[in-house]
């Protein structure tokens, strides 16, 4: 699943309406913070369209993961041609890296990913997402990051421990990964600010699948474009900051409860219903429009080696 | 569960900050919408302190109610002193009416109720709700309307249709009975207009019982109180309506699979997970205090029967 961009796409389609987008840069030069030479190893880490604050939070966050996870992670077997890809026309600029877990992890993979499409008219989009699967030896929740910039001024932001249990039947679930882990204050710290609202994926399932306190927001600074910085820097890189605080220490490492065997079934028939539809309704409908069916069926093909779907 | 009151005390309790609380009028003449008057037959509906905005949205959906289901219901058998009581200061008053399916129906329970608060210092609560559950010969979903006004200018709502199976895992679940029913347009309607906000509740469980179309708002009219009559009249009264409707027509009506002897029990013990934990959290926690020990215990008591938790 959430290959983030998948979301991504999804999101798009309903939070940008064209006439709001604007081109707002050419491709900078990055500028890398210290604690993030850690993920520098990949390609993802240089893609350069991104907007300095959205490029140095996502740079701190795999940081973070690379710091924690790399003794569990298996060394990147995705392609050249997935780790940098751009449509003939030049338009459109993607990067995809893939770390699967090690056999003894209970991690199945780490996927980030950055698009940069020029859009038709005058626009571009800028996109960034990092998701973290976790396997059926653990019941713990997923990690879903992203953040898709439609112009200087225009966010939608989504970030959030997806559920992997009916959090009705398990009020236990709820309680230890999103009661106690206090994820619902940085999420009512940023709907409290003036500029945001929420966001709806367009997507009922894409709604089902998110957490109670599962960040879904647009940002629009409309005359006050400055401010985008400011709140990325602040609010919005606190709530991711927790979110991936918070699954490396109670997820990744070692929450949930045992899950016996028969149960595992279960539970990976979930998870491939997510990944599943992620892949049929996102990637499939919306990669080729972007960069042409033969990149799309590259770049869809790996991320489904990973998805098993 | 929802015992529609009971979500009330948990959303008044972040929802209207005692400063914004204004007394809004003394017991008026109710007036009564013609169609309404098949449930004239319950004290509920002649409880005199609702807005008459709220008051008549109320009285016509449980006339859409009573006319669709009277067959399927027996006789209401809540004594007097349920149907209508106060505390002993006479500063709070209730009202609650219950009606069980009869043997061969699939509604389980109808579920109506009103109160009215004096809050210390200025100002008075007004709750409405209307809740019916189905039993578990269907998986089809529970209908819940609640509004709850601390003000002239303050309303918090929430209508939805409960969802009975676990939204991810049954995706076809999700599909007919929120996509292809437009449930969530009413919601967008609502959710564009200028001055309402989104409702969350306190409570992470009460959020995850909702589905993804669900109505939880807070409408804040400020000094443009008339604004609240035109907005419970119009699109409150379309989306509450169209609910109903749905409920009626797909839910009570015989909508959902058929639900298998071995299937039953996991879907009574998900219906009780809900049921119980509004008993705990809002019903024994909060009537107390609102109307003293006695009354508190004879109208949970009587809620408790048809919860059976």
């Amino acid at each position: 699943m959430p290959v983030l961009t998948s979301h991504s796409f999804s999101f798009l389609s309903s939070s940008f309406p064209s006439p709001s987008l604007r081109r707002i840069h050419s491709p900078p030069t990055p500028t890398t913070p210290s604690s993030a030479r850690a993920s520098m190893g990949s390609p993802v880490a240089s893609f350069p369209y991104l907007p300095p604050a959205n490029r140095n939070l996502m740079l701190d966050l795999l940081a973070a993961v690379d710091r924690r996870l790399n003794p569990s992670l298996l060394p990147s077997t995705v392609p050249p041609g997935v780790l940098l890809f751009q449509n003939p026309q030049g338009s459109s600029h993607g990067s995809v890296d893939i770390r699967s877990g090690s056999p003894s992890s209970s991690v199945d993979f780490v996927l980030k990913s950055w698009l940069h499409c020029k859009l038709p008219g005058p626009g571009e989009m800028n996109t960034a997402s990092l998701s973290a699967f976790l396997n059926s030896s653990t019941d713990a929740p997923h990690l879903m990051v992203e953040l898709i910039q439609g112009g200087p001024a225009s966010l939608v932001l989504v970030i959030d421990l997806l559920p992997r249990r009916d959090l009705v039947l398990h009020p236990d679930y709820l309680e230890e990964f999103y009661q106690l882990t206090d994820l619902d204050s940085p999420r009512r710290d940023l709907e409290e600010l003036r500029l945001v609202s929420p966001y709806r994926s367009p997507s009922l399932f894409v709604r089902s699948i998110l957490s109670p306190t599962a960040v879904a927001l647009t940002v629009d600074c409309g005359e006050e474009a400055a401010a985008m910085e400011r709140i990325i820097s602040g609010e919005v890189g606190a709530a991711a900051k927790k979110a991936v605080a918070v699954w490396l220490e109670r997820c990744a490492g070692g929450g949930g409860r045992p899950v016996v065997e028969e149960e595992r079934e279960a539970l990976e028939r979930r998870d491939g219903l997510i990944k599943r539809k992620i892949v049929e309704t996102d990637l499939v409908a919306n990669l080729p429009r972007m960069f042409g069916t033969e990149v799309a069926e590259r770049v869809v093909g790996e991320i489904q080696k990973v998805f098993r779907v």
